[in-house]
């Protein structure tokens, strides 16, 4: 896959689930967007909840394929959980590139690991 | 943001996250993907659970930066399984993709969720 | 275990939880469950999905005292959500036998099910 | 309630789910504890994550009845994970009980919390 398209198809399932809202017209009887959309959140929400469990469950039994499909199915419900809050993936990549930027990110966040641990006499 | 950097952005991340591994060298006293990572599948796959709650916890808020923030966390521990498993960022982008391709997609999706509350009596 | 002891036991527990609220002078410097209170219901809410994914994970294992211990920590963080909101184990109970004395209760839940896999083509 | 009544329940629950085992003649066609057990672990595991997701969202709507109604789906189906190994909801209320027994518990817990936040700078 070229850095393009990657992308590229990013942005443009993010474009295609903005216009599946209920004020673009979306329809409920047509597409599965507009309906997780139109239902509201929790609607959405429960199926990250169901496929964040699916992702251990595809891990837990190593199987490649099988994880490679829950996650996209959990990232897939994550960006229509942000098309609803008026957000998108650009903003979660945005976020992920900032911590890298961020020196001693990882360190932080290792630094709390390790308390954590420390602490669990 | 531009087309490239995005993309830069996730792969860019996955090659950090590769690059942690204790056959790489990661040191799980200086990383905390390379901690995660040594400690094995239910260190990291726990965090992808909890990372999905505080999804859904910031989106009853609807607190957008900390929707952005939990996002960002849920793919990040999703990308630390995807290397532990030998898969990419790049794998879960080919299946958003190929669904998209797939003509029908969303309404097979759409099917079985109108199947699944007419069943709901 | 007798069938007093079992009753005892989760009514008791629901007491000592109880008497950990704020409002009932729980230290937060002194007790766990205190402190989850004190500091609101994200804290013990992602507990809960936090150990639903560790009795997945104990499951796939199949791991009995495993699946046991992360049942408990379950339904023990369950019973503060319970608490806080007001509630106790004895109504959660009630619902299951509510449930259990609506003849067809389980025919409907059934009946969904099929449906559902019906649906899905 | 009487104290009898809720361990009968959850012992008469865990009877009921017990002979929905297809090694005990239960049905899958004619019930739904039997279907998800004859699917196996990731069917009724699933439902763990769904409904635990489902507790956290009922409790961010301080909504008590559907509280009540969610932590019944949650412990259910936790019966259902405990039958499918062997394991019972006494041996979940043995557990809670010994951790009671055992002075001291809630202080580690504590001090592990306590060190976890000591460390999250």
């Amino acid at each position: 896959m070229s850095a393009m398209s990657s992308n590229d198809s990013l942005a443009r399932l993010a474009a295609i689930i903005e216009s599946r809202k209920p004020a673009n017209g979306g329809d409920p009887e047509k597409s599965y967007v507009a309906r997780l959309l139109h239902k509201g959140p929790d609607a959405f929400l429960k199926k990250i909840g169901e496929e964040a469990t699916e992702v251990v469950m595809a891990a837990k039994d190593a199987d490649g394929p099988k994880i490679v499909n829950e996650v996209a199915d959990l990232w897939f419900h994550s960006m229509i959980a942000l098309a609803h809050y008026g957000l998108s993936p650009a903003d979660v990549i945005a976020e992920l590139e900032r911590r890298e930027g961020t020196s001693g990110i990882e360190e932080k966040a290792l630094r709390k690991a390790i308390d954590r641990e420390g602490g669990a006499a």
